[in-house]
């Protein structure tokens, strides 16, 4: 059964996954699907507009759907997110959605979500704001460097800083005090967002992960 | 004993008050103080260089102290601030002051906080940021309009909504519940921060609250 049904407005994710799922959605869109969109980055507006699906501003009642990788995923449907620098729009998208769907490879899988965590951070008093999270947490952040070895700026017109490489034992207090810190516009923790799981395995299994536990081979 | 002492990091808030403390700063900042200063908004670093105070980025160490102004103080020492649309970057500021003083006259001190509570919103998916923000806080709130009759935008390239007219029962609760919905880049609530309140009355006399409740009239 399809995840996306006609007539649906559906969020489209940023990132590989995120492509895969919209190059499908594209091709049932010109095989008759009537579907409205909303894209979390430009990259993946473009992509979907070359592509023939209508993409329109996030109204206000939300979507029915919204579909996206993650960088890391634990038991409790917890993520990680914003190795492609676009979480703040993702989880804004994927809170307004009345399901949010995840896709990930089984190497993003794990028992405990470990990884760099990114924080969108106003450029305004950036150099203190990265200190104050250091502070807060305990754990180094650094400003994330474009290709053109520029401070990365992202759609917001923020700017990203990482966490060190991390396991994050308890993401509930870690998003807290990542969000208590003055001049964080929003992180990659995705916390009770989450309400299925797609697991892919390199044998072309794919598992299914609701939050309440259960597993559907 | 003047607040400001030589060689100090300043932090220059926003608005009336904060207009006749960069004034009053500027002045002995002629007669010999060496300051430098870190603004809060673009019309106050103007305010502040045309009258010859340097005014330079916010470093990661932060600043000595931080003076600015309020919409509403209660007797913890809470704050609503950002009828002039600078919360977010005053908030900043005064987060990285080792000492935090806000002056209002006596009709801004109240028993318990109200009035509008300001919220800077990322512009991607605002409408339903708005929708999701009268959701979680049971309020109503509507996007600022400038004089210009178009959305209003910070100084960071963001919206601000404002609240319904409103008495603030529990500051720290609504705090957590407007910091809690992604889009959400800051608010005006400014709780645990103030050090002290200067309160000016009509009769020329200044009363000074601590964070310790102490009064010395």
């Amino acid at each position: 059964m399809p995840l996306v049904k006609d007539g649906m407005w559906v969020g489209l994710g940023t990132g590989s996954t995120a492509r895969w799922f919209i190059l499908g959605l594209a091709e049932r869109v010109r095989n008759g699907l009537t579907v409205r969109a909303v894209a979390t980055s430009l990259a993946s507006a473009s992509l979907a507009t070359v592509h023939g699906i209508d993409v329109e501003d996030l109204r206000a009642d939300g979507l029915d759907l919204a579909v996206d990788g993650a960088d890391s995923v634990n038991p409790a449907l917890e993520l990680i997110k914003g190795r492609g620098g676009a979480m703040l729009r993702e989880k804004i998208v994927a809170a307004s959605a009345a399901r949010f769907v995840v896709i990930v490879d089984d190497s993003k899988y794990m028992s405990q979500l470990c990884g760099r965590v990114p924080v969108e951070v106003i450029r305004f008093g950036g150099a203190r704001t990265l200190h104050a999270l250091s502070e807060r947490t305990s754990m180094d952040f650094t400003f994330r460097v474009g290709s053109d070895g520029e401070p990365f700026i992202t759609d917001n017109g923020n700017l990203i800083a990482d966490s060190e490489y991390t396991d994050v034992t308890d993401p509930v207090a870690l998003a807290a005090e990542i969000g208590s810190v003055p001049g964080v516009a929003g992180h990659g923790l995705f916390v009770g967002m989450t309400d299925v799981v797609f697991v892919g395995h390199s044998d072309g299994s794919v598992e299914q992960l609701t939050a309440h536990g259960d597993t559907v081979a």
